[in-house]
């Protein structure tokens, strides 16, 4: 195993769906299903291709409702080449001996390689490797490249190389009676010699896309006596190559391939565009190598090495490229958010969640305009925002917990419950603190940036809109002299409402009331950074009136948490519920992750019982540092000590099913001072969440992007105790037994690339030769506190 | 006359064009054009809505080749809304005796009004007034207020209320031959009782376009009171609202649009969002208040106060209008550049050419973010200028002379001589100064905003490349030990080439050489702002080695620059073309500013004579201080002095037909110092540009933006002197006779709305208060410096 390679030795045609998504290809504009075959003719599945943002919506009649679900789209696959021999039948894995396999994701390079040694059934034995990458120097293109080498036999080879316009979402099983046809019938072009295109439009949203490939042979004598021919057909079209092949002689296909779409900047039409660029494109092995020094140049900002587990490393690295594949230099100016399961995920349709909140610390340190890009996408979404929050009876702006095309709220209101076949309500829109991680975010980049100039043109007004949005959730409780939030859910989606209840909707779900008085808090912070004239500007544009910033300041005051065994409730009325048997059901189920599929199809309900599916009130402890906790209880008048977050932990450590990837993450980064032991065996299994699929099929759905940029994250910040405080870039290092090592770049201030290196017993810390006039830095480790001049490194011994 | 208000006391048929280009109404995001009748129901000609970065590409045969075209395309217009009394003849102007009519561009509230008081056929009297605005606070919102006030008669009113589709590009007569159908049939759909949606697609571009239009009629009982019918034909959709009047009762009717498209951001399916946006948008009034609101905003930050001359006062609000029409806040983010003609300007088909070296520092200084926007749009375009640059045999990116929508070379090859009726060919694509105007602006727009992140993000980037390009636009002449730069043409369009030359072109332009030089030094001054790491990668990632820098600096020292008759020669061998008779040509031709037409007409040319349409030289007095021309020359080895300067200006003025706007901005410019008089009196004649239409046809066609927003600059800057040196914002005020007093604001570094205050005796720069640590800047004013703190203010004594 090397920390750099993802490998299978053998073709396991059950794993395919997982390892299709883990060796998932992309660019942070297009993104390419992995593991799968190019080599099949049969037209039964292949691999998709999916364009960052490329979303269109159906209706589908579930029982006597219509569903409306907005999905990510499927489009023409790029990868189709396949081969024959002697005019025989076109190869497929089913129908030879395989001698060898192998399946080699190359995270450096940002390749797959896939290597089979075969027998056909006239005995011919050859080795065919395909080798394919999505560009992320020039975001439009892809390679493929075929070779064949004959081993024992000498005759004609003819290679299909096609486009394959006849794709629909079905990557996600319990989605399958929904309408899955998003393309109208695609318009099909023969360009040239070696050249075709594929132009496909969506069938609501009306989008286009576009892909011209290019198919040659390799060598100028084998180029001259190839033979073309067109294939088309109402859904393919493609060149047949064909030509005589000699035993020990390799032949070797490329196929270049440019992608474009109508949403496209500095384009006229998105045919014409990949016609262009495709004609324009170098070769396969230029082509790479841009390809591998823009990989190269993001590894220099992004690696984390770690000495002590090579497998972790592997995986750290994993999560790290398909964290850029998803989000990278490439999506900068894009209208794109970042989507909970990657940019191939059908599972959620590619809708964007919370999951920024654990994906921005890495890039706000390693390329900040990447998250000013995913700020951006909020931004433009505010006017969706705030007719979503008027229509509720609200004031500002309600973002939705899921955010797709438009920033509407996409959220399923029915799912189904593939243990129980049963279409169930569905209610996690209510989940409103994702307006919390929105504003949680907006603060966070500021504070690595510094950017004064974004909070007055942008992040300042994010902040306002979510504040006066919350503030307008809190009710006065005049009984208790305090302001409220009900009917709403917390990240826990075990609980959607009180037992019997008939409106879903939780009340002072101490997550959400805590993190408001944050949010208030900081909304005010923020307007302060700006000039007088800006402020009134901005105020009165939104039209808050001082009044209302009095209000808030009210509420950041009063606002109500209960409390239930000297442990903060999960919700107002939690120690009523009923303690779940939990050693039982671990007994009559191998895997309890899910337990709410389990209960409903058992006609219970997890709102029954004092359980977890994920981190809730431990988000707290996730995102504040304890002085911080500590200040908001004190603001608000309520006792609160470090036995208190201790009791809390424990308590709710013991009631979590750990039903979302995002839960260990918070779980090993709770625990991480406390007890490094289970901390380190939370991390473990948090890094095993895609690439062992450990929820059992969900993997196969789409990668879960925010459990593996938390991770990086967690290794990042919880083993050196990263924090930034005021103008103080902070340490405090802890490494686990297990890791002898740690070394990563961050992005702080004007100082792109600190080196931060932390061993046993020294953190050194450097900061990149000079940008001229960058000002130094504030380092603080262990309380001890020194400016760090740009081009100057620091050792402190720990 | 108000310096507020543009303001047409009588109806005038033959002015209609005109009025029509003054008196459109835009936001940055689309235009519709003005003065027009809202009240035709004739189906003639339409005033027309375009989109900002809206094109599509057509060929047309001329002559024996195909000519490709890219033209803003003219969108369905939104402005239909005609009457009739008692089911008589739809109301036309024509039809009636008009008794009072008045036409008015309410420049500070950015309203279009029309009142006309008539008589009909049967004796009835009416005033009918129409109200509209395109929103600057919601730019996909437009709003037109109907009012009928009948005086002396009660009746049936129907109003007729659609959105036409059936619309094409005729605002251009030397066009007409061209292929002008840009849209596909419209899709059209009756929305709900006041609710319609017409949705187009250009027919190569596949850019689609929704507007939806509510209509309603104010007043709860004429609500009532109201009969709807739909109206639809195959381009037209729309109500009929029919309704009883009473003498004397106004009856008033509001039509709000919403207007998108398939590049919006945010968006699912443009029709989609329109329908909702139209739903959301409150009515006419608040609409309308928040769209003043946001004018307001505008005036606070690019209001130029001059006491002294009303008309000039109101012409420059009218350019500073014209100019937040075109790219305004709503314009950033979004993928477009500064076209020539504004958003409606059919004429140069709302192509980019260099116009924002005009237009820049006015927003630089007030928006820096929409500078941002605009240098976006050419780094966008970087790999088809790269492209362009490589099929010409060159390094770096070379940016076409024309841009449109992708970046390619738009200039037509060919263009039509009205005067002669014959199709010239058209060599003005070898204007590569259009890369220097790019390299400029980056420059100054880190001058401006100090933003060394933009520089390291991209800045640096656009400078090196053109660089590149330039460096290897330049030829070694061994003879002469000095680099030339051949077969361009400068600024001046009279100068395509060699006199019986075969191909166009010209020999070591000065402009282009010295400002080639100019690039080549800030290229390498950029480089050196970012840290290594940074400089490394970069000149890696363009493939730039350090031997190349160190040949761009050889050159930077070695140009060549040719003089003659001691003054700078416009181009090697200026001096041996024949004088021209121009006293001659002054009696032959009343208006001899397109000398190149009337010259063509004659079978002569302008390539024979020592004449210029514009300034050509002269713009290197523009852009550069004395100083920095002198230390560019004496690294050149160049003797230079302000006597060559005096000639220089003296000789090329003599030399000058203006048939360019942007040319009288320069001369205005480089007499400012030495000819008084002579200098107000080219701004005087800028001013009048447009608004007196002094090129006799062309405004009516669009408005000259690099004229207008330069004649602000003018004012801006030469009445006050100011200059960005180094770290300091200097003054050195000179009012002309005409102007008592002149106040502005300035955005510079971070801060924002500096207010500039200049009399005859006193400058006063008062600073905004405090954004919270904005460290203090440096003013100087005739040599004396000091720090100016945020909130404080400063007077300096004349």
């Amino acid at each position: 195993m090397s920390e750099w390679v993802l490998r299978y030795d053998s073709y396991e045609p059950g794993q395919e769906a997982v390892r299709e998504a883990l060796c998932t290809l992309g660019n942070g504009y297009f993104a390419t299903r992995g593991a799968g075959p190019e080599s099949r003719a049969d037209g039964v599945h292949y691999p998709g291709t999916y364009l960052a943002g490329g979303y269109n919506r159906l209706v589908t009649r579930v029982g006597d409702r219509d569903v409306e679900n907005e999905d990510l789209v499927n489009f023409p696959n790029w990868l189709p080449l396949t081969f024959r021999i002697n005019g025989g039948e076109w190869f497929h894995l089913d129908d030879v001996d395989i001698d060898e396999y192998r399946a080699m994701l190359d995270l450096r390079q940002g390749t797959f390689v896939r290597r089979v040694r075969f027998a056909d059934r006239d005995g011919r034995t050859s080795i065919v490797t395909y080798r394919r990458f999505v560009s992320m120097a020039d975001p439009h293109v892809a390679g493929l490249e075929f070779t064949m080498l004959p081993l024992d036999w000498s005759g004609r080879v003819d290679v299909r190389s096609t486009l394959d316009a006849d794709v629909s979402n079905t990557n996600v099983k319990r989605y399958s009676e929904l309408a899955n046809e998003h393309l109208r019938p695609p318009e099909l072009h023969a360009v040239d010699d070696s050249t075709v295109l594929c132009t496909v439009e969506t069938s609501q949203s009306r989008l286009r896309v576009a892909i011209a490939a290019r198919t040659d042979v390799l060598g100028s004598d084998a180029a001259d006596r190839v033979e073309r021919q067109i294939v088309e057909t109402d859904t393919h079209i493609g060149h047949d190559l064909s030509v005589d092949v000699q035993a020990d002689q390799p032949l070797t296909v490329h196929k270049i391939v440019a992608l474009t779409s109508s949403r496209d900047h500095a384009s006229s039409e998105c045919g014409l565009a990949a016609r262009t660029r495709v004609a324009r494109a170098p070769g396969f092995d230029d082509l790479l190598a841009q390809h591998v020094l823009a990989w190269d140049r993001l590894w220099r900002r992004y690696r984390v090495t770690i000495d002590g587990s090579e497998r972790a490393a592997m995986i750290l690295n994993l999560h790290i490229f398909h964290m850029l594949q998803t989000v990278s230099p490439n999506t900068v100016g894009r209208d794109v958010g970042v989507p909970a399961r990657g940019w191939h995920g059908e599972a959620y349709r590619g809708h964007v969640f919370w999951d920024e909140l654990f994906i921005f610390p890495l890039l706000n340190r390693g390329t900040p305009e990447i998250t000013r890009t995913m700020l951006h996408y909020r931004f433009r979404r505010l006017p969706e925002a705030r007719a979503a929050a008027a229509a509720a009876g609200f004031k500002g702006a309600m973002f939705p917990w899921q955010s797709g095309s438009d920033g509407r709220e996409e959220t399923q209101v029915v799912h189904l419950n593939p243990k129980s076949g049963r279409w169930v309500p569905d209610g996690s829109h209510l989940q409103r603190h994702v307006n919390i991680a929105i504003a949680y975010n907006v603060w966070q980049h500021y504070k690595v940036t510094g950017d004064r100039d974004y909070m007055s043109h942008e992040g300042t007004q994010l902040l306002l809109e979510i504040a006066q949005f919350l503030a307008s959730l809190a009710t006065y409780n005049r009984a208790l002299d305090r302001f409220e939030i009900v009917g709403v859910m917390g990240p826990d989606e075990y609980h959607e409402g009180y037992p019997d209840a008939d409106e879903p909707g939780l009340a002072n779900n101490a997550y959400t009331n805590l993190m408001a008085v944050w949010v208030l808090i900081h909304a005010l912070r923020a307007l302060r950074l700006l000039s007088p004239d800006r402020q009134s500007e901005l105020l009165d544009q939104l039209g808050i009136s001082r009044e209302e910033l009095d209000h808030w300041e009210a509420v950041s005051r009063k606002m109500r948490v209960v409390f239930h065994d000297g442990v903060i409730s999960q919700f107002e009325g939690y120690e009523q519920l009923d303690e779940f048997d939990w050693e039982g059901y671990r007994e009559k189920y191998d895997d309890i992750q899910r337990l709410d599929r389990i209960l409903e199809a058992e006609g219970d309900s997890t709102d029954h019982y004092r359980l977890s599916k994920q981190a809730d009130v431990l988000m707290l402890f996730y995102l504040l540092s304890s002085e911080q906790i500590e200040e908001l209880f004190d603001r608000l008048g309520y006792p609160f000590d470090d036995k208190t977050t201790a009791r809390t932990i424990e308590y709710y450590e013991a009631r979590t099913s750990h039903g979302s990837t995002l839960s260990r993450v918070v779980h090993s980064w709770v625990l991480a001072r406390s007890d490094r032991e289970r901390s380190w065996q939370f991390l473990i299994e948090a890094l095993e969440s895609d690439v062992a699929d450990i929820q059992g099929g969900t993997t196969g759905e789409g990668i879960h992007l925010g459990a593996m940029a938390g991770t990086v994250d967690l290794v990042q910040r919880s083993f050196t105790g990263m924090v930034l405080r005021d103008d103080v870039l902070s340490f405090d290092p802890l490494l686990p037994d297990e890791i002898d090592r740690l070394e990563m770049r961050v992005h702080y201030r004007q100082h792109a690339g600190l080196r931060v290196e932390v061993t046993r017993d020294r953190l050194t810390i450097s900061s990149p030769a000079a940008i001229a006039g960058a000002p130094p830095i504030n380092v603080g480790v262990r309380g001890e506190i020194v400016a760090l001049e740009s081009g100057t490194t620091r050792h402190f011994a720990l």
